[in-house]
């Protein structure tokens, strides 16, 4: 028993005051996990770009003053009464996307997304309604039902998930969202369970998410692997994931040619699988259009900005291409995210590749700096030095 | 051997001199079927709205002078060489969608588009780019590789497929389209080869393709299947086919809410499968957001007039809304049609029922005008009079 079980911690985290406005660094109080609760001392954080739209403003359910952050690992420092999954001491990984195997959801075998708390997590608030962030007098928000921009953080058990502890928390804190996400979505989502081997595939947009896409289509046993993105930068990353072609659509294409029609030329007829990891609806459009007809599937994983819509002519899927998407990649975190831990234990899951950047929690506005330049693919924020 | 077999038949047709005037009824030439055709003589047809969307000139593919008529049934008149799927005599339904069990859709397993002849097909000639039909001394096209609108017509040998002498042709026919084409939306396109047992469902448009799902759903099980159509005179139609829940849109939705949140209410969360069976972009829309979270899936059978567009927020298919669709069902003609009419045949799917008009083929025109109108469910032309 931590000898600060049941007592408030005082520590620092990042809190978004306000919108457009950077992080700052503060000395918060953590309130102990009630109920079914956990707290967790984060050791390591992504920075991932769900957080930097939230803090914008572009987010319309974004609220403030909030604590960001949702890549987390770190270890159990408290249980509340009737936590069972997870004790104190264990190496875990926090769970933006809950499981807990118990709702109309998770118990349909259907998809990942877990029910039980969604309007409070979506609210800011723990499922009972309050807050364990204190800050200069005012409650802060929780975010995504993780807020690993704080060294503790208290979530719901439902989740996190405890991982070995023979994996380093810096690569494992990935798993908690980017990594995932992409993998994911090719080696559970696409399909029926994941892709085919044989299967051509599109992956638009080579970040974080897009590479990992590359590792599951690759992990399958797919054919070629087309990656487009507008950075060259993006072509040498790509390659190195296992992807063996790279179009840049700014450049490559030629008079009167789309990149679907690229796509579908390089694919005699169009991609099996087409993923599109970079947010933007035209895009979305373009990675439908390079499915080969009869039955191609494009997975949406990019997360739009408020309003926009994507569309297309329905007869496009009327010809039988299928539109479909996922989030956290489709992966039941608290199921399914060990057996990722043990791919990359045994080295079928590239992790430590995307690590190009690091700052102390003190740096966290350069993380978010970084992200933005072309050359980063992830920066991890080291969370117990500031 | 019959002895028209080498020659040219005269016969009449209901031909399509331009668009958006009445068909005509006029003595035409057709011409014996050459290697790997088929020369049919039409007992029975269907009028279905894609001929009436071709006749409209709306569609911008349609081309003129044609033969329109897609839903026929008849008997092997005589056959070209290397024929060997059916022989003189057989009764047969003409295939708009043809099935070579060669080409790379067929074979993959995953789709009923055979892309064989698709390119000469979409031009209105036969495979080798002519034309079996003669008037006036024109050529007349060809329309959906069948032209039923004949007397005679002339199809490719992988557009057709024999059936069983025992199943009455004047119900027959109407398996060359609208019932299979909804009928194997439900029990081959939905899910992964039909919906499941227990499924909630919503058929958007209670004409003959909607109330063939209708039949597709009640085969394979499902809960509730809830009808959506703005014409009250369908509620006594669905509920005749198996359907537990009719809303009319138009009329009996509450301040505020939408036809999507009336049918998310109705099936605490969502439908499982919706069907889009109006071609109204609109609709498809609200088909697709009518599905629940996580797996839900919206399938698009109506034909929207050309340019329409489909749009909806990326976020419905981020959390697990799917959205396909399907053309003649996802049916392979020659070897699932066969099924269907044995399913006929076990009183397994309604076939009579749908047949509420009659014409001759001198009133084909009064059939256009019968289909229209909100009563009509088929209007079956028997060829043999004029």
């Amino acid at each position: 028993m931590s000898d600060t079980q049941g007592k408030s911690i005082h520590c620092k985290a990042a809190v978004a005051w306000e919108a457009g406005k950077d992080l700052s660094i503060e000395d918060i109080e953590v309130l102990p996990p009630r109920a079914h609760e956990v707290r967790i001392q984060v050791y390591y954080t992504g920075v991932c770009h769900t957080d930097a739209y939230t803090l914008s403003g572009k987010d319309p359910e974004g609220a403030f003053p909030i604590v960001l952050g949702h890549e987390g690992a770190g270890v159990v420092e408290s249980i509340g009464e009737g936590v069972e999954n997870v004790k104190v001491g264990d190496q875990v990984v926090a769970l933006y996307t809950p499981e807990c195997k118990e709702c109309k959801f998770c118990k349909s075998g259907k998809t990942n997304l877990c029910g039980k708390i969604r309007t409070t997590q979506g609210k800011g608030v723990m499922p009972d309604g309050t807050s364990r962030f204190k800050c200069k007098g005012k409650e802060l928000l929780h975010f995504m039902g993780t807020s690993t921009f704080s060294q503790y953080t208290v979530v719901a058990d439902i989740s996190v998930v405890a991982i070995t502890d023979k994996a380093p928390m810096d690569r494992t804190c990935l798993l908690g969202c980017g990594i995932t996400t992409g993998y994911g979505a090719a080696v559970i989502t696409a399909g029926h369970g994941g892709l085919e081997k044989g299967s051509n595939v599109a992956v638009f947009g080579a970040g974080c998410v897009g590479l990992s896409v590359i590792q599951g289509a690759v992990k399958n046993g797919a054919a070629k692997i087309i990656v487009v993105d507008v950075n060259d930068g993006k072509k040498e990353w790509s390659t190195k994931f296992g992807a063996t072609d790279f179009v840049n659509p700014a450049k490559d294409l030629k008079e009167g040619e789309t990149i679907q029609s690229r796509l579908v030329e390089m694919t005699d007829g169009g991609c099996d699988y087409t993923f599109d990891c970079t947010g933007n609806v035209h895009v979305m459009r373009s990675a439908l259009e390079a499915c080969h007809k009869g039955w191609g599937e494009s997975i949406i994983i990019g997360v739009a900005a408020a309003g926009q819509e994507i569309s297309t002519r329905p007869f496009q899927l009327v010809t039988g291409r299928r539109w479909k998407g996922c989030a956290f990649g489709g992966v039941k975190g608290r199921t399914q995210l060990p057996d990722l831990v043990q791919d990359y234990m045994d080295g079928k899951l590239k992790v430590d590749e995307f690590i190009t950047h690091r700052q102390n929690l003190g740096g966290v506005n350069q993380a978010f700096t970084d992200m933005k330049a072309g050359d980063c693919i992830r920066c991890v924020v080291d969370m117990r030095k500031v």
